[in-house]
């Protein structure tokens, strides 16, 4: 069955909707922003075939193109007001797919209180295309920067780094990874199939960090970016970054791996750097969110970042940074 | 010549970044709302060869992103705060494309005081698609709409309808408007090509209308649809119904193109009922900011919109809407 337009805004997004989407009725949603909160906005585009696989579920195509927006969110420290969604479907996309897709984004808007607010549905002779724009807020001068980091900050992560670079390839050449467990094997498909933003950590990145974003096209890349518009260097231990057993399994099968693991995209981490006077309030507030955070380095008065490995030598990758575009 | 995506952002959009887009450096922007002020979001998406002619000017099919969404925000009564933009380009588009495509939306966010906030690049092996979200404040409890006409109000347009819809026509089916001047037939097909936003109305919209919306998908559709959600009815003399000179000499060359003109789409006038004792400050704020407004009826205690013809007839359309869908 062909939904019109109307019926699938009626009944697959109207019902997701928040006060300020006024029953997806009008030309635009209404936004009353919390006192004293000043917005962070956020808008990320997905492809099918570039940022996705068209096949996959579609709950979990709809998920990804929310919670990468909401991992920008979490890494300026804001808290999720809503989000307004575009999306461009192709001639094949039928009725039951989009209600799957739009239950992808009714349970996720709920899990981060991130009601829809409006947005555009049109025909495209191309592929699906998810455009989201996230909005958030922060206490008044509160946002964390991507500018911010100082010389003596401690470098942290959130969470585990390279899993979805590596269930990336695990997707892309099955072959390679039949070393690996079937059970670390699902966790890294898991992992690129769908980010889990670190909402949970807003809070301490606004009231601790000085230098935050998130990593989303590779820790090396990103960390690098970083450095450059804050204007600092940093010395990073390669042995701290965080991996998880399914990453150090199919990094022990084959070792050019790792490079994969930090270089790699999609991992929706927090990273940020923190004042050593900040850092054990840091950590015990990510510890209070239940969100694991692992110090991986420090920022100095160089420029750039220096990766070093166990035996004390520097590391250069070839490939810094993983780009979509 | 290629540009890489940061090359992209950073020569051509980043100029064109409000204080808020902190430099187009970060993973988000940064809003401080307006002190008192409630925010108006909306987002339109346009699809090569869905909402546009791919060979069209890029200068245009960039105003045309922007302006539509300003449209939305006019018929609101919202003030432009700025947009985030979001696009996926084809492998086609080169460089030079991009800087008239880029010039295009650096004069209209000039122009309508609507700066770059931020927002995405990415490709796709599709149709170029632009995705715009515009902000806009207006004081608070003062944005107008869709659902608040009322029986009794006034039912307003600004400037002219229809010639956007017949220079569609004209474009795809030159044969048929030959008996039109060239200058007319040039008119026709630059208000198709070229949306011009009745932000110069939002005041007197916010001040005096009950109901509002922007006509987009064409004025008896559009009618209907505000009609609907405010439970009211409407009795709209079809004559009265403002056309421009070009209009008008096409449909006097084929009378059924007056059916195109009142139900195609891409007008982005406003559509206001106004309550007849605030009909003349609303008049007189229009005429202030030079925008023409034509009464073309009067909202009903009934459902639904009635079309009366000049010789008092009622008159039923067959194709109420015209869908981008």
């Amino acid at each position: 069955m062909q939904l019109s337009e109307d019926d699938l805004i009626a009944t697959l997004f109207a019902p997701m909707a928040g006060p300020g989407g006024l029953g997806l009725k009008d030309d635009a949603a209404l936004l009353v922003p919390p006192p004293g909160c000043e917005l962070v906005l956020t808008k990320d585009a997905l492809v099918a075939s570039v940022h996705f696989f068209p096949e996959d579920p579609p709950d979990c195509i709809a998920r990804k193109a929310l919670r990468t927006n909401l991992s920008d969110l979490a890494a300026k420290g804001a808290d999720p007001l809503g989000f307004l969604l575009a999306i461009a479907l192709p001639a094949g996309i039928d009725a039951d797919w989009l209600r799957v897709f739009a239950a992808g984004f009714g349970e996720d808007s709920k899990t981060y209180e991130c009601p829809l607010l409006g947005g555009d549905t049109v025909k495209t002779p191309g592929p699906l295309m998810i455009s989201v724009t996230a909005l958030g807020s922060v206490p008044a001068g509160r946002m964390a920067r991507r500018t911010g980091a100082r010389p003596g900050d401690l470098i942290y992560v959130s969470g585990t780094i390279g899993d979805a670079a590596l269930g990336l390839q695990a997707r892309l050449d099955a072959a390679s990874f039949t070393a690996l467990s079937s059970l670390h094997r699902a966790h890294l498909l898991e992992r690129y199939l769908l980010p889990r933003p670190r909402n949970a950590l807003a809070r301490a990145v606004r009231d601790h960090a000085n230098g935050s974003m998130d990593v989303s096209d590779g820790l090396v890349g990103d960390l690098t970016k970083m450095l450059k518009v804050s204007g600092v260097g940093a010395q990073v231990q390669l042995a701290a970054v965080p991996l998880s057993d399914a990453a150090q399994a199919a990094i022990a099968a084959r070792p050019a791996l790792f490079e994969t693991a930090v270089t790699g995209g999609d991992d929706y981490e927090i990273l940020c750097t923190v004042p050593p006077e900040a850092a054990l309030s840091f950590e015990s507030a990510a510890g209070a969110a239940g969100v694991p955070v692992t110090r991986i380095g420090q920022a100095t008065a160089g420029a750039g970042p220096q990766f070093i490995d166990l035996s004390g030598a520097g590391r250069v990758f070839a490939r810094g940074s993983f780009s979509h575009f």
